[in-house]
């Protein structure tokens, strides 16, 4: 029998815990036996929730947590003084190799900080990438860097596309996965000084399928498998993606019901219109991997409802078959 | 009697050229009476297509431009090289004072930088930026910068911000327009270097309606009039803006074209979804300003039909009756 995947599961973080979180836990071991869940969070608050659902008992372990990071708190401070909160007990669960990942719909802050002092980076790592798969109109992309540190340097998106390759070829399961620079223009010379920097970096790396510079544009139609970019503009491409397609979608649902005609289309479309949506959206895609650590970080939409804790749990087995870790590590000794 | 708006206008550039340049110039002229145009071409070709139309005589010039820029040129030499060109005959109109605007769907690089190098900057104003109206599920707002020169000073991004203001209020009429400073987070602290400079600028600026950051997801939301950020990121928020809602559109489309039931929905929803997407539609509002220079220089897109190139011409009215470029003077010694 194969090794089991250990996962920290963080039961007290999102808007949605803890209800929703213990029940996409549960999905997610009732749906593959090679899953242990560390479910970390109050014990009795976990054991009333738990008392809703059957599954195997060696497949859960509470890992009793009484404190609560909320969400106004300094991350850094929170991380480093609440030592018996959920998140922070998952992020040694990892640190001490209890657990080969964490999931976690808590603070982002809290998740991105936590995963970079406690889990650690793998050494050559410059920065760990925040790498949320996005969707196009003809699948999905991986987005990175979506996290909190801004103003990159070339080298580190170097990292990005390289990390971001072996991500979408070993758990994603795109082959040779095509990497796009976020830019202004498609041109080699055009863009800001961190692009016109890091285009010929990526072009002279064999280990990468660099197809040149993407402009946002194009993102939605799957120009790229991976799109590299620093985190200001990373934040813009997905807060843009999630915010034009809402607005669109009341705008369009508000213009369908302005005459009778159009209501009783609306109501024949409704059911097309609904899976449409649903491939369009961002929650759909289980939780963004922060790439690079000692082990997987996995941060999932504050939102999250019980089928994206359970997908983004999933989504760990694949990382730990494909040794994701190992790989990254072979590339970036290479890289010295 | 009052003063008439010269208008020069570019009737060689764009991808539907001549036609439709001179189809909007001569609409343009029969809507409003206060507009006379300087169509600036090849003589015989735009003595041909006027032919189909009448208008008051009086109301328009031939200003002959036999040479043309091509989509491929380096604008900087092409502008210099090519001085019967029709956008730099335009362009010398505005510099001469015989017209107060000019109006171009042809290159953008030739358009940035024939505005900066002939027309030339007012005085005191650092960079001229590119502020196309975009729509939200609101109105509209404007967004600056969107030209050719990324990595912006905090300075610069005030600036922006008076000059969007003024645009907004006096062109388009918005009263007293809410000002976002697009960014990553809605806390003052939050962003990269030129953000977390340029906040404080903007905080302590009396002469605009400052409300503070504005994340991507926002925007379509309309919740700023005037958008202020520098050129990559008003790229990847316009340029999104675009390529998700015809992403999505085509997916709904293509949805709505799956079963028998959402077909015949869909022949009922079709005039309603139609107006809806022409509302949402970032080629419904005209060309796109070039601010900060001496005389009004209206980008519009490359594709535009005459309904755009009328509208561009038609906001030169207000943008000269309303003496924006007086206003600007007169903030900008105000800031020395």
């Amino acid at each position: 029998m194969a090794e089991m995947v250990n996962v920290a599961v963080d039961a007290m973080g999102g808007d949605n815990a803890p209800a929703e979180i213990v029940k996409g836990a549960v999905e997610a071991i009732n749906a593959d036996k090679r899953v242990k869940v560390f479910l970390a969070g109050k014990e009795p608050v976990l054991k009333e929730e738990l008392k809703k659902y059957s599954y195997d008992a060696q497949q859960l372990e509470i890992v009793h947590a009484p404190e609560v990071i909320e969400t106004g708190e300094p991350p850094v401070m929170a991380i480093r003084r609440k030592k018996d909160s959920s998140i922070v007990k998952c992020m040694y669960l990892v640190k001490e190799g209890e657990c080969d990942a964490l999931v976690s719909a808590g603070s982002t802050g809290a998740v991105l900080v936590g995963g970079q002092v406690i889990v650690g980076r793998i050494k050559g790592v410059e920065r760990p990438p925040l790498a949320p798969i996005i969707p196009n109109i003809e699948g999905v992309s991986l987005l990175l860097d979506c996290g909190a540190n801004v103003d990159a340097r070339p080298s580190q998106l170097l990292q990005f596309a390289r990390m971001g390759s072996i991500y979408m070829e070993s758990v994603i399961g795109v082959k040779n996965p095509r990497v796009g620079l976020v830019n202004i223009g498609v041109e080699e010379e055009k863009g800001n000084a961190l692009t016109k920097e890091a285009y010929p970096l990526l072009k002279n790396c064999p280990e990468i399928n660099f197809i040149g510079n993407v402009e946002a544009r194009d993102i939605p139609f799957g120009k790229a498998d991976v799109l590299v970019c620093e985190a200001f503009a990373g934040n813009v491409v997905l807060k843009m993606l999630e915010g034009v397609s809402d607005a669109l979608v009341k705008k369009i649902k508000a213009g369908m019901m302005s005459s009778l005609r159009s209501k009783i289309g609306a109501l024949l479309v409704k059911p097309a219109l609904k899976q449409t949506l649903k491939d369009f959206s961002t929650e759909a895609y289980g939780g963004a991997p922060l790439l690079g650590l000692n082990g997987l970080v996995v941060k999932t939409h504050g939102s999250s409802k019980s089928v994206e804790i359970k997908n983004s749990i999933l989504q760990c087995i694949a990382f730990k078959e494909q040794k994701i870790n190992q790989k990254i590590k072979e590339q970036l000794v290479l890289e010295d």
